[in-house]
Protein backbone atom coordinates (compact mmCIF):
# COMPACT_ATOMS: atom_id res chain seq x y z
CA UNK A 1 0.00 0.00 0.00
CA UNK A 2 1.24 3.35 -0.92
CA UNK A 3 1.91 6.27 1.65
CA UNK A 4 -1.30 8.18 1.86
CA UNK A 5 -1.10 12.00 2.01
CA UNK A 6 -1.43 12.10 5.41
CA UNK A 7 1.45 9.93 6.41
CA UNK A 8 3.44 11.97 3.66
CA UNK A 9 2.34 15.08 5.39
CA UNK A 10 3.44 13.22 8.98
CA UNK A 11 6.90 12.63 7.48
CA UNK A 12 7.39 16.13 6.15
CA UNK A 13 6.57 17.34 9.77
CA UNK A 14 9.24 15.44 11.44
CA UNK A 15 11.81 16.19 8.75
CA UNK A 16 11.14 19.80 9.28
CA UNK A 17 11.24 19.47 13.03
CA UNK A 18 14.36 18.24 13.03
CA UNK A 19 15.87 20.60 10.91
CA UNK A 20 14.08 23.77 12.59
CA UNK A 21 15.98 22.03 15.89
CA UNK A 22 19.24 21.97 14.21
CA UNK A 23 18.66 25.26 11.87
CA UNK A 24 19.00 24.10 8.82
CA UNK A 25 16.29 25.11 6.33
CA UNK A 26 15.96 22.27 4.12
CA UNK A 27 13.90 21.02 0.72
CA UNK A 28 12.18 17.95 1.75
CA UNK A 29 10.43 15.93 -0.98
CA UNK A 30 7.97 12.73 -0.41
CA UNK A 31 7.61 10.38 -3.22
CA UNK A 32 5.13 7.10 -3.47
CA UNK A 33 6.40 3.72 -3.84
CA UNK A 34 6.04 4.42 -7.61
CA UNK A 35 8.36 7.67 -7.58
CA UNK A 36 5.82 9.86 -8.05
CA UNK A 37 5.53 13.39 -5.95
CA UNK A 38 3.26 13.02 -3.21
CA UNK A 39 3.98 16.50 -0.84
CA UNK A 40 6.94 18.80 -1.14
CA UNK A 41 7.99 21.20 0.90
CA UNK A 42 10.77 24.73 0.82
CA UNK A 43 11.58 25.82 3.83
CA UNK A 44 11.83 29.25 3.78
CA UNK A 45 15.83 29.56 3.21
CA UNK A 46 16.24 26.27 1.42
CA UNK A 47 18.52 27.03 -1.68
CA UNK A 48 16.19 26.30 -4.46
CA UNK A 49 18.44 24.14 -6.29
CA UNK A 50 18.31 22.01 -3.45
CA UNK A 51 14.81 21.28 -4.46
CA UNK A 52 15.77 19.07 -7.48
CA UNK A 53 18.66 17.59 -5.33
CA UNK A 54 16.08 16.41 -3.24
CA UNK A 55 13.82 14.59 -5.10
CA UNK A 56 16.46 13.34 -6.63
CA UNK A 57 17.60 11.83 -3.64
CA UNK A 58 14.49 10.28 -2.71
CA UNK A 59 14.17 9.09 -6.55
CA UNK A 60 17.20 7.28 -6.60
CA UNK A 61 16.33 5.56 -3.46
CA UNK A 62 13.14 4.81 -4.67
CA UNK A 63 14.57 3.74 -8.09
CA UNK A 64 16.96 0.67 -6.56
CA UNK A 65 15.30 0.18 -3.41
CA UNK A 66 17.73 1.40 -1.10
CA UNK A 67 19.26 4.51 0.19
CA UNK A 68 20.79 7.11 -2.31
CA UNK A 69 24.16 7.16 -0.86
CA UNK A 70 24.21 3.21 -1.17
CA UNK A 71 23.77 4.24 -4.99
CA UNK A 72 26.00 6.41 -4.90
CA UNK A 73 28.88 3.76 -3.87
CA UNK A 74 28.54 2.46 -7.95
CA UNK A 75 28.57 6.32 -8.91
CA UNK A 76 32.32 6.17 -7.84
CA UNK A 77 34.69 6.40 -10.66
CA UNK A 78 36.94 3.27 -8.82
CA UNK A 79 33.40 1.18 -9.31
CA UNK A 80 34.07 1.22 -12.80
CA UNK A 81 29.93 1.58 -13.63
CA UNK A 82 30.30 4.06 -16.37
CA UNK A 83 27.32 5.74 -17.32
CA UNK A 84 25.18 4.75 -14.45
CA UNK A 85 25.23 7.92 -13.09
CA UNK A 86 23.08 9.26 -16.36
CA UNK A 87 20.21 6.39 -16.27
CA UNK A 88 17.21 7.16 -15.24
CA UNK A 89 17.14 10.74 -16.18
CA UNK A 90 19.95 11.19 -13.52
CA UNK A 91 20.75 9.56 -10.51
CA UNK A 92 21.68 11.28 -7.20
CA UNK A 93 24.08 9.52 -5.03
CA UNK A 94 24.54 11.28 -1.82
CA UNK A 95 23.14 10.95 1.63
CA UNK A 96 19.51 12.09 2.22
CA UNK A 97 17.66 9.59 0.05
CA UNK A 98 15.49 6.83 2.01
CA UNK A 99 12.93 4.32 2.24
CA UNK A 100 9.85 5.44 4.58
CA UNK A 101 8.66 2.58 6.18
CA UNK A 102 5.33 1.63 8.74
CA UNK A 103 5.55 -1.57 10.58
CA UNK A 104 9.07 -2.45 8.70
CA UNK A 105 7.04 -2.10 5.00
CA UNK A 106 8.29 0.55 2.59
CA UNK A 107 5.53 2.84 1.50
CA UNK A 108 7.07 5.71 0.12
CA UNK A 109 10.34 7.74 0.02
CA UNK A 110 11.63 10.81 1.61
CA UNK A 111 14.67 13.14 -0.22
CA UNK A 112 15.90 15.95 1.70
CA UNK A 113 18.61 18.73 0.32
CA UNK A 114 19.85 22.28 1.74
CA UNK A 115 22.09 21.24 4.47
CA UNK A 116 25.73 19.37 5.01
CA UNK A 117 25.44 16.03 3.79
CA UNK A 118 24.97 14.52 7.56
CA UNK A 119 22.50 17.10 8.38
CA UNK A 120 20.35 16.16 5.13
CA UNK A 121 20.78 12.55 6.30
CA UNK A 122 19.83 13.33 9.79
CA UNK A 123 16.57 15.22 8.82
CA UNK A 124 15.70 12.74 6.71
CA UNK A 125 16.07 9.78 8.84
CA UNK A 126 13.74 11.56 10.99
CA UNK A 127 10.71 11.26 8.43
CA UNK A 128 11.86 8.06 7.40
CA UNK A 129 10.30 5.98 10.44
CA UNK A 130 6.71 6.54 10.54
CA UNK B 1 8.48 39.64 -1.27
CA UNK B 2 8.00 36.01 -2.24
CA UNK B 3 5.52 33.44 -0.38
CA UNK B 4 6.52 32.18 2.51
CA UNK B 5 6.28 28.26 3.43
CA UNK B 6 3.71 29.26 5.79
CA UNK B 7 1.87 30.95 3.65
CA UNK B 8 2.04 28.17 0.60
CA UNK B 9 0.56 25.53 3.48
CA UNK B 10 -2.19 27.81 4.05
CA UNK B 11 -3.25 28.26 0.39
CA UNK B 12 -2.80 24.58 -0.21
CA UNK B 13 -4.90 24.40 3.08
CA UNK B 14 -7.75 26.66 2.47
CA UNK B 15 -7.60 24.55 -1.53
CA UNK B 16 -8.07 21.11 0.12
CA UNK B 17 -10.69 22.18 1.79
CA UNK B 18 -12.44 23.62 -0.68
CA UNK B 19 -11.54 20.29 -2.36
CA UNK B 20 -12.43 17.55 0.23
CA UNK B 21 -16.10 19.49 0.40
CA UNK B 22 -16.76 18.86 -3.05
CA UNK B 23 -15.28 15.58 -3.24
CA UNK B 24 -12.72 16.05 -6.12
CA UNK B 25 -8.89 14.51 -5.04
CA UNK B 26 -6.66 17.12 -6.46
CA UNK B 27 -2.78 17.99 -7.10
CA UNK B 28 -2.10 21.27 -5.44
CA UNK B 29 1.54 22.94 -6.40
CA UNK B 30 2.50 26.50 -4.93
CA UNK B 31 5.43 28.35 -6.66
CA UNK B 32 7.09 31.26 -5.84
CA UNK B 33 6.82 34.56 -7.74
CA UNK B 34 9.97 33.24 -9.65
CA UNK B 35 8.21 30.31 -10.74
CA UNK B 36 10.44 27.73 -8.20
CA UNK B 37 7.97 25.05 -6.48
CA UNK B 38 7.37 26.20 -3.03
CA UNK B 39 4.90 23.61 -1.82
CA UNK B 40 3.16 20.49 -3.33
CA UNK B 41 0.44 17.59 -2.27
CA UNK B 42 -1.25 15.30 -4.62
CA UNK B 43 -4.34 14.23 -2.17
CA UNK B 44 -5.34 10.58 -2.17
CA UNK B 45 -6.98 9.06 -4.80
CA UNK B 46 -5.82 12.45 -7.48
CA UNK B 47 -4.45 11.33 -10.50
CA UNK B 48 -0.51 10.93 -11.02
CA UNK B 49 -0.56 12.30 -14.51
CA UNK B 50 -2.54 15.51 -13.09
CA UNK B 51 0.15 16.62 -10.93
CA UNK B 52 2.51 17.88 -13.59
CA UNK B 53 -0.74 19.82 -15.10
CA UNK B 54 -0.82 21.55 -12.08
CA UNK B 55 2.94 22.59 -12.25
CA UNK B 56 2.44 23.76 -15.83
CA UNK B 57 -1.19 25.32 -14.94
CA UNK B 58 1.30 27.22 -12.02
CA UNK B 59 3.92 28.02 -14.41
CA UNK B 60 1.93 29.55 -16.70
CA UNK B 61 0.04 31.85 -15.20
CA UNK B 62 3.64 32.74 -13.52
CA UNK B 63 4.87 33.02 -16.97
CA UNK B 64 2.74 35.67 -18.09
CA UNK B 65 1.38 37.11 -15.00
CA UNK B 66 -2.30 35.95 -15.88
CA UNK B 67 -4.70 33.03 -15.11
CA UNK B 68 -3.48 30.22 -17.28
CA UNK B 69 -7.11 29.57 -18.90
CA UNK B 70 -6.15 33.38 -20.23
CA UNK B 71 -3.17 32.31 -21.67
CA UNK B 72 -4.59 29.48 -23.23
CA UNK B 73 -6.93 32.00 -25.22
CA UNK B 74 -3.86 32.31 -26.74
CA UNK B 75 -3.47 28.60 -27.74
CA UNK B 76 -6.64 28.10 -29.89
CA UNK B 77 -5.94 27.71 -33.41
CA UNK B 78 -8.13 30.41 -34.47
CA UNK B 79 -5.72 32.70 -32.41
CA UNK B 80 -2.88 32.34 -34.95
CA UNK B 81 0.00 32.04 -32.20
CA UNK B 82 1.46 28.95 -33.96
CA UNK B 83 3.53 27.02 -31.77
CA UNK B 84 3.08 29.16 -28.54
CA UNK B 85 1.77 26.13 -26.71
CA UNK B 86 5.20 24.50 -27.49
CA UNK B 87 7.58 27.36 -25.97
CA UNK B 88 8.96 27.70 -22.16
CA UNK B 89 8.82 23.63 -22.13
CA UNK B 90 5.37 23.44 -22.40
CA UNK B 91 2.65 25.68 -21.66
CA UNK B 92 -0.54 24.56 -19.97
CA UNK B 93 -3.79 27.12 -20.54
CA UNK B 94 -6.38 26.06 -19.56
CA UNK B 95 -8.11 27.06 -16.08
CA UNK B 96 -6.80 26.31 -12.22
CA UNK B 97 -3.44 28.17 -12.50
CA UNK B 98 -3.39 31.57 -11.03
CA UNK B 99 -2.11 34.41 -8.85
CA UNK B 100 -1.59 34.32 -5.17
CA UNK B 101 -2.86 37.56 -3.98
CA UNK B 102 -2.19 38.78 -0.11
CA UNK B 103 -2.90 42.73 0.34
CA UNK B 104 -3.66 42.48 -3.67
CA UNK B 105 0.03 42.02 -4.08
CA UNK B 106 1.32 38.99 -6.11
CA UNK B 107 3.54 36.82 -3.85
CA UNK B 108 3.11 33.53 -5.53
CA UNK B 109 1.47 31.13 -8.02
CA UNK B 110 -1.13 27.86 -7.44
CA UNK B 111 -2.54 25.71 -9.59
CA UNK B 112 -4.70 22.79 -9.59
CA UNK B 113 -5.64 19.53 -11.08
CA UNK B 114 -7.25 16.42 -10.82
CA UNK B 115 -11.01 17.68 -11.14
CA UNK B 116 -13.32 18.66 -13.84
CA UNK B 117 -12.07 22.11 -15.31
CA UNK B 118 -14.16 23.86 -13.56
CA UNK B 119 -13.89 22.24 -10.26
CA UNK B 120 -9.69 22.95 -10.73
CA UNK B 121 -10.72 26.58 -10.98
CA UNK B 122 -13.15 26.81 -7.70
CA UNK B 123 -10.48 24.93 -5.92
CA UNK B 124 -7.39 26.63 -7.15
CA UNK B 125 -9.28 30.30 -6.75
CA UNK B 126 -9.99 29.35 -2.73
CA UNK B 127 -6.18 29.16 -2.21
CA UNK B 128 -5.16 32.26 -4.04
CA UNK B 129 -6.52 34.94 -1.64
CA UNK B 130 -4.65 34.64 1.64
CA UNK C 1 29.28 38.72 -42.50
CA UNK C 2 27.31 37.87 -39.33
CA UNK C 3 25.90 40.66 -36.96
CA UNK C 4 28.66 42.64 -34.56
CA UNK C 5 27.50 43.54 -30.60
CA UNK C 6 27.43 47.22 -32.20
CA UNK C 7 24.96 46.42 -34.88
CA UNK C 8 22.98 43.93 -32.05
CA UNK C 9 22.56 46.50 -29.55
CA UNK C 10 21.55 49.01 -32.74
CA UNK C 11 18.43 46.94 -33.51
CA UNK C 12 17.54 46.59 -29.93
CA UNK C 13 17.81 50.17 -29.40
CA UNK C 14 15.51 50.93 -32.57
CA UNK C 15 13.25 48.44 -31.26
CA UNK C 16 12.95 49.83 -27.81
CA UNK C 17 12.70 53.11 -28.93
CA UNK C 18 9.47 52.00 -30.62
CA UNK C 19 8.29 49.67 -27.43
CA UNK C 20 8.73 52.69 -25.20
CA UNK C 21 6.93 55.33 -27.99
CA UNK C 22 4.04 52.66 -27.94
CA UNK C 23 3.96 51.94 -24.05
CA UNK C 24 4.58 48.01 -24.67
CA UNK C 25 7.32 46.51 -22.45
CA UNK C 26 8.74 43.61 -24.73
CA UNK C 27 11.53 41.03 -24.44
CA UNK C 28 13.88 41.81 -28.13
CA UNK C 29 16.08 38.92 -29.06
CA UNK C 30 18.94 39.22 -31.59
CA UNK C 31 20.60 36.25 -33.58
CA UNK C 32 23.44 36.01 -35.40
CA UNK C 33 23.02 34.55 -39.02
CA UNK C 34 23.65 30.88 -37.48
CA UNK C 35 20.57 31.14 -34.97
CA UNK C 36 22.96 32.09 -31.80
CA UNK C 37 21.87 34.35 -29.36
CA UNK C 38 24.13 37.37 -30.16
CA UNK C 39 21.93 39.68 -27.26
CA UNK C 40 18.89 39.93 -25.61
CA UNK C 41 16.64 42.62 -23.37
CA UNK C 42 13.82 41.96 -21.69
CA UNK C 43 12.08 44.96 -20.58
CA UNK C 44 11.11 46.17 -16.99
CA UNK C 45 7.33 44.66 -17.06
CA UNK C 46 7.68 42.74 -20.52
CA UNK C 47 5.84 38.93 -19.39
CA UNK C 48 8.69 36.75 -18.59
CA UNK C 49 6.89 33.73 -20.70
CA UNK C 50 7.66 36.24 -23.85
CA UNK C 51 11.16 35.95 -23.91
CA UNK C 52 11.01 32.44 -25.12
CA UNK C 53 8.30 33.34 -27.23
CA UNK C 54 10.68 36.35 -28.90
CA UNK C 55 13.76 33.85 -29.01
CA UNK C 56 11.59 31.28 -31.08
CA UNK C 57 10.25 34.46 -33.33
CA UNK C 58 13.97 35.37 -34.64
CA UNK C 59 15.00 31.46 -34.31
CA UNK C 60 11.98 30.39 -37.29
CA UNK C 61 12.72 33.28 -38.80
CA UNK C 62 16.40 32.29 -39.04
CA UNK C 63 15.86 28.42 -39.81
CA UNK C 64 13.49 29.04 -42.62
CA UNK C 65 15.28 32.49 -44.40
CA UNK C 66 11.72 34.46 -43.97
CA UNK C 67 9.32 36.22 -41.74
CA UNK C 68 8.25 33.97 -38.34
CA UNK C 69 4.71 34.57 -39.49
CA UNK C 70 5.46 33.00 -42.96
CA UNK C 71 6.67 30.15 -41.51
CA UNK C 72 3.12 29.91 -39.58
CA UNK C 73 1.74 29.38 -42.86
CA UNK C 74 2.81 26.23 -42.62
CA UNK C 75 1.79 25.60 -38.93
CA UNK C 76 -1.86 26.13 -39.76
CA UNK C 77 -3.93 22.67 -39.28
CA UNK C 78 -5.44 22.75 -42.90
CA UNK C 79 -1.73 23.37 -44.77
CA UNK C 80 -1.50 19.70 -43.41
CA UNK C 81 2.18 19.53 -43.19
CA UNK C 82 2.21 17.55 -40.00
CA UNK C 83 4.56 17.84 -37.15
CA UNK C 84 6.17 20.55 -38.41
CA UNK C 85 5.27 22.44 -35.53
CA UNK C 86 7.54 20.39 -33.29
CA UNK C 87 10.88 19.84 -35.63
CA UNK C 88 13.84 21.72 -34.49
CA UNK C 89 12.91 21.96 -30.84
CA UNK C 90 9.62 24.08 -31.62
CA UNK C 91 8.75 26.49 -34.50
CA UNK C 92 7.07 29.62 -33.25
CA UNK C 93 4.98 30.79 -36.28
CA UNK C 94 3.41 34.09 -35.89
CA UNK C 95 4.56 37.74 -36.41
CA UNK C 96 7.70 39.15 -34.44
CA UNK C 97 10.43 37.49 -36.09
CA UNK C 98 12.26 39.02 -38.92
CA UNK C 99 15.40 39.30 -40.94
CA UNK C 100 17.48 42.28 -39.85
CA UNK C 101 19.27 43.59 -43.06
CA UNK C 102 21.86 46.44 -43.51
CA UNK C 103 22.17 46.93 -47.40
CA UNK C 104 20.06 44.85 -48.25
CA UNK C 105 22.13 41.92 -47.15
CA UNK C 106 20.64 39.45 -44.56
CA UNK C 107 22.90 40.19 -41.04
CA UNK C 108 20.93 38.36 -38.52
CA UNK C 109 17.40 37.79 -36.87
CA UNK C 110 15.24 39.54 -34.71
CA UNK C 111 12.47 38.02 -32.50
CA UNK C 112 10.19 40.43 -30.67
CA UNK C 113 7.13 38.92 -27.80
CA UNK C 114 5.49 40.66 -24.93
CA UNK C 115 2.52 43.05 -26.56
CA UNK C 116 -0.23 42.16 -29.03
CA UNK C 117 1.21 40.44 -31.82
CA UNK C 118 0.66 43.26 -34.20
CA UNK C 119 2.37 45.57 -32.06
CA UNK C 120 5.33 42.91 -31.87
CA UNK C 121 5.79 42.88 -35.35
CA UNK C 122 5.56 47.37 -35.91
CA UNK C 123 8.58 47.02 -32.95
CA UNK C 124 10.37 44.12 -34.47
CA UNK C 125 10.13 45.69 -37.76
CA UNK C 126 12.07 48.96 -36.40
CA UNK C 127 14.93 46.56 -35.61
CA UNK C 128 15.37 45.01 -38.77
CA UNK C 129 16.51 47.73 -41.04
CA UNK C 130 19.88 49.27 -40.03
CA UNK D 1 13.46 43.89 -5.83
CA UNK D 2 14.47 42.13 -8.66
CA UNK D 3 16.91 43.80 -11.17
CA UNK D 4 15.76 46.39 -13.56
CA UNK D 5 17.19 46.37 -17.00
CA UNK D 6 18.66 50.19 -16.57
CA UNK D 7 20.74 47.78 -14.09
CA UNK D 8 21.16 45.13 -16.10
CA UNK D 9 22.62 46.85 -19.00
CA UNK D 10 24.77 49.04 -15.78
CA UNK D 11 26.35 45.15 -15.19
CA UNK D 12 27.33 44.41 -18.56
CA UNK D 13 28.37 47.95 -19.39
CA UNK D 14 30.98 47.46 -16.56
CA UNK D 15 31.94 43.72 -17.15
CA UNK D 16 32.64 44.66 -21.27
CA UNK D 17 34.66 47.25 -19.94
CA UNK D 18 36.73 44.92 -18.29
CA UNK D 19 36.51 42.48 -20.82
CA UNK D 20 37.85 44.74 -23.50
CA UNK D 21 40.19 46.22 -21.34
CA UNK D 22 42.07 42.90 -20.99
CA UNK D 23 41.32 41.94 -24.57
CA UNK D 24 39.12 39.12 -23.82
CA UNK D 25 36.33 38.96 -25.64
CA UNK D 26 33.18 37.40 -23.80
CA UNK D 27 29.28 36.18 -23.54
CA UNK D 28 27.55 38.54 -20.34
CA UNK D 29 24.37 37.16 -18.92
CA UNK D 30 22.65 38.66 -16.28
CA UNK D 31 19.44 37.11 -14.83
CA UNK D 32 16.74 38.27 -12.28
CA UNK D 33 16.70 36.52 -8.61
CA UNK D 34 14.14 34.28 -9.89
CA UNK D 35 16.65 32.89 -12.55
CA UNK D 36 15.00 34.43 -15.57
CA UNK D 37 17.30 36.04 -18.32
CA UNK D 38 16.94 39.73 -18.29
CA UNK D 39 19.56 40.96 -20.51
CA UNK D 40 23.04 39.26 -22.84
CA UNK D 41 25.81 40.45 -25.00
CA UNK D 42 28.06 37.87 -26.66
CA UNK D 43 30.79 40.36 -27.18
CA UNK D 44 32.79 39.81 -31.47
CA UNK D 45 35.09 37.36 -31.15
CA UNK D 46 33.46 35.47 -28.28
CA UNK D 47 33.26 31.49 -29.00
CA UNK D 48 29.33 30.27 -29.30
CA UNK D 49 29.43 27.93 -26.79
CA UNK D 50 30.59 30.30 -23.96
CA UNK D 51 27.42 31.60 -24.26
CA UNK D 52 25.65 28.31 -22.71
CA UNK D 53 28.31 28.39 -20.18
CA UNK D 54 27.96 32.32 -19.16
CA UNK D 55 23.98 31.75 -18.61
CA UNK D 56 25.18 28.16 -16.60
CA UNK D 57 27.15 30.23 -14.24
CA UNK D 58 24.93 32.64 -13.70
CA UNK D 59 22.07 30.02 -12.82
CA UNK D 60 24.13 27.87 -10.82
CA UNK D 61 24.73 30.75 -8.87
CA UNK D 62 21.24 31.87 -8.74
CA UNK D 63 20.24 28.08 -7.32
CA UNK D 64 22.44 28.27 -4.79
CA UNK D 65 22.57 31.71 -3.31
CA UNK D 66 26.62 31.58 -4.51
CA UNK D 67 29.40 31.68 -6.79
CA UNK D 68 29.57 29.15 -9.07
CA UNK D 69 33.03 28.20 -8.22
CA UNK D 70 31.97 27.49 -4.31
CA UNK D 71 29.07 25.27 -6.06
CA UNK D 72 31.74 23.34 -8.02
CA UNK D 73 33.22 22.37 -4.71
CA UNK D 74 30.27 19.77 -4.27
CA UNK D 75 31.12 18.27 -8.26
CA UNK D 76 34.71 17.67 -7.49
CA UNK D 77 34.62 13.49 -7.64
CA UNK D 78 36.34 13.32 -3.94
CA UNK D 79 33.45 15.56 -2.46
CA UNK D 80 31.31 12.36 -3.18
CA UNK D 81 28.09 14.19 -4.27
CA UNK D 82 27.73 12.05 -6.66
CA UNK D 83 25.34 13.61 -9.11
CA UNK D 84 25.01 16.82 -8.31
CA UNK D 85 26.41 17.86 -11.69
CA UNK D 86 23.67 16.55 -13.32
CA UNK D 87 20.44 18.26 -11.13
CA UNK D 88 18.92 21.47 -12.46
CA UNK D 89 19.17 20.76 -15.84
CA UNK D 90 23.02 20.22 -15.39
CA UNK D 91 24.96 22.66 -13.25
CA UNK D 92 27.93 24.52 -14.34
CA UNK D 93 30.83 24.49 -10.94
CA UNK D 94 33.77 26.93 -11.79
CA UNK D 95 34.29 30.61 -11.88
CA UNK D 96 32.19 32.98 -13.46
CA UNK D 97 28.72 33.37 -11.74
CA UNK D 98 28.27 35.65 -8.77
CA UNK D 99 25.43 37.19 -7.53
CA UNK D 100 25.15 41.34 -8.27
CA UNK D 101 24.65 43.50 -5.67
CA UNK D 102 23.39 46.83 -5.08
CA UNK D 103 23.22 48.29 -1.24
CA UNK D 104 24.51 44.97 -0.44
CA UNK D 105 21.32 43.34 -1.43
CA UNK D 106 21.26 40.29 -4.40
CA UNK D 107 19.32 41.81 -7.26
CA UNK D 108 20.32 39.45 -9.62
CA UNK D 109 22.92 37.09 -11.08
CA UNK D 110 26.00 37.55 -13.49
CA UNK D 111 27.54 35.21 -15.69
CA UNK D 112 30.67 35.79 -18.00
CA UNK D 113 32.47 33.19 -20.02
CA UNK D 114 34.98 33.04 -22.78
CA UNK D 115 38.56 33.60 -21.69
CA UNK D 116 40.60 31.75 -18.80
CA UNK D 117 38.45 31.20 -15.56
CA UNK D 118 40.47 33.58 -13.90
CA UNK D 119 39.75 36.22 -16.68
CA UNK D 120 36.16 35.19 -16.82
CA UNK D 121 35.90 35.93 -12.76
CA UNK D 122 37.42 39.01 -13.13
CA UNK D 123 35.05 40.33 -15.55
CA UNK D 124 31.79 39.31 -13.99
CA UNK D 125 33.48 40.66 -10.36
CA UNK D 126 33.21 44.01 -12.53
CA UNK D 127 29.67 43.91 -13.34
CA UNK D 128 28.26 42.23 -9.78
CA UNK D 129 28.33 45.75 -7.50
CA UNK D 130 26.22 48.31 -8.87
Amino acid sequence: MSISLQQARQAIELARIKATEIAVPVNIAVLDTGGHLKALERMDGAPIGSLDIAIGKAKTSMLFGINSELVGEYMKPEAGAYGIIGTNGGLVGFAGGLPIRKDKAIIGFIGVSGGAVPQDFAIASEGAQL
